[in-house]
């Protein structure tokens, strides 16, 4: 079985850590991993099956004898060595936004287009966690009942953001709980002017508003769910809100379907043979998804299942998935699982 | 002017500690002022305009003289001494579930439907927080553009389950931040068998649920609104979520209008002439609703008002406001101010 030489760009990161963490157990024989990160973090230890790994500057030599690269630290890192680390010889798996929408890089999520994968110019797009757990979900009922329409509101987490707004969420409890102001200095966007409390709070904020009143985070759901899925005559529109969780996504969905007559019990049948899609879905048990049982957890979750009360062709649910597992390091590690899988690697 | 013999019942609960507030500057002279609760409260100690209040019993002779009796004790103790309060002589004011749908119950937010007061038999029914903020930015929209379809997902405060299930987010969340386990007795419903913890979640479950898959916190948002709003017709349909904020419902809302060619600065504009709305709708200054401003006021805070991608006559905002003063307390005291203002008192 060949063996690969891996690196991942921005080892130090809330996605990097997640990353190390999953390929201890990846179905990728590692012969060496190469832990790269800012020249603030150079010479940091970090564990990977109990070794420590020295972390080094991530420069354009970097990637010398690489062959798969995971790129999650921010979208300028990847701009600025995407070309080095593709030059080199190796497959880049991308995290960041850079070049989702590019039409030359396939942005795959492997349950939904894999086949995407074969069109690859040694660039791979890894999606927006919030859209991943949506397509997972989506994708099979798609598959079933053909699919016209979406309308999703997020309840998103504040590792999304990284480690800092982590911090500061743990801090801004404390603060509140203690009867204090809390110190706001990231969320809703480290890029944006005002910051506003996420401890107890609810931010209709995630990414810059774009100059037509959505976010770039919802025009992200809007635009890569249609591109993963090849439908861009989907009708779909996001709203997407910060929440005071940890890690772990929720989604509300409503959709609608093309086929007649279809049960909220057929819709649950195909979900629950769908892969990488756990259905938990008994009102009668209090059965449904939540982030605190998710969390940790490769799969999506999905629950809640219902016909709309007006339109028999529409369905609300519920769907939650860790944004840094199944969102992030895992979509990524299952991409390049596949692409080995697939002979492309 | 005449003066006003007032009653609440339920005082020393979270709608009463609210109601006890809004009333030391209501537009209501007050004669005497009587504070009921169960025996166990009794002897207890409330403030009312810097003067100590004793709690007393609620008992079916403890509405001799009362014109106005606000009740928010549950629905049991509505129906149990509704009839008392009424034979009295007074205009009950009820927060409870318990005779919303009642057909010969008046179901009034006084910015939407005043005339229906006049059909009263002593007895009006307060709504549901949650339907309360949203008819108060659905109707002003109906008003001027016509409305055929709501899809609405909550985002609704801990503080709505009264007392208890705020402690038991404080006590959650200070376990979790120190590495504990959370303990969970109240949430997602006191009733119900199986209880989880909100700290760092997200709940899809507000209330029980009823056999159709829906909870019957989503069954009170559109059959509620259908009422409030005289609009049997109307397409509507709710998915209800508790998140970890202590007082403040948010609401993501996707609406229909009737009227062709409306821009989203047509809907701001008739938003921001609408009695009992603030618009708070700036993206270039980050300027929306949270709950972090909205909580402790009477207004409702709406928001992100922009155009569905795909229809034209779709539209998305982000509605907020306290759930235990528009929500609830406010709410109350308005109809009891609007059946004064009428002559109906």
């Amino acid at each position: 079985m060949k063996k690969y030489n891996v690196a991942i760009v921005g080892v130090t990161g809330a996605v990097g850590e997640k990353l190390l963490r999953l390929l201890e157990n990846a179905a990728i024989e590692i012969n060496e991993l190469h832990v790269l990160a800012s020249a603030r973090s150079k010479g940091k230890k970090v564990l990977f099956r109990g070794e420590e790994l020295t972390v080094a500057e991530t420069t354009e030599s970097a990637f010398a004898g690489i062959d798969i690269a995971f790129f999650s630290a921010g979208g300028a890192i990847t701009k600025k060595f995407h070309r080095a680390a593709r030059n080199a010889g190796a497959i880049v798996i991308d995290n960041t936004s850079a070049f989702r929408m590019d039409a030359e890089t396939p942005l795959v999520v492997p349950e939904v287009n894999p086949e995407a994968l074969r069109n690859h110019t040694r660039l791979i797009a890894n999606p927006n966690c919030s859209t991943i757990q949506m397509v997972a979900a989506l994708k099979p009922i798609e598959a079933a009942f053909g699919l016209s329409r979406v309308i999703v509101s997020t309840y998103q987490a504040v590792s999304g953001a990284g480690l800092h707004a982590l911090e500061e969420l743990e801090n801004q409890t404390k603060a509140v709980l203690a009867g204090e102001e809390p110190i706001a200095t990231i969320l809703p966007s480290g890029g944006d002017k005002k910051h506003y409390p996420i401890a107890f709070n609810a931010i209709p904020q995630i990414d810059l508003f774009s100059e037509d009143g959505y976010t770039f985070e919802e025009w992200k759901m809007m635009n890569e769910t249609k591109k993963i899925m090849g439908r861009p005559d989907l009708k779909i529109a996001a709203t997407c809100v910060r929440i005071p969780v940890m890690s772990g996504h929720s989604e509300s969905l409503y959709l609608e379907i093309e086929q007649e007559d279809v049960t909220a019990d057929a819709i649950r049948k195909v979900l629950s043979q769908a892969p990488g899609i756990v259905l938990q879905d008994d009102p009668s048990t209090q059965t449904y998804p939540m982030v605190t049982t998710a969390v940790n957890q490769k799969e999506t979750y999905v629950g809640r299942v219902r016909r709309d009360v007006d339109n028999p062709k529409g369905f609300h649910m519920w769907v939650v998935s860790d944004n840094l597992t199944k969102g992030a390091a895992w979509n990524s590690i299952q991409i390049a699982e596949k692409m080995i899988e697939m002979g492309l690697v």
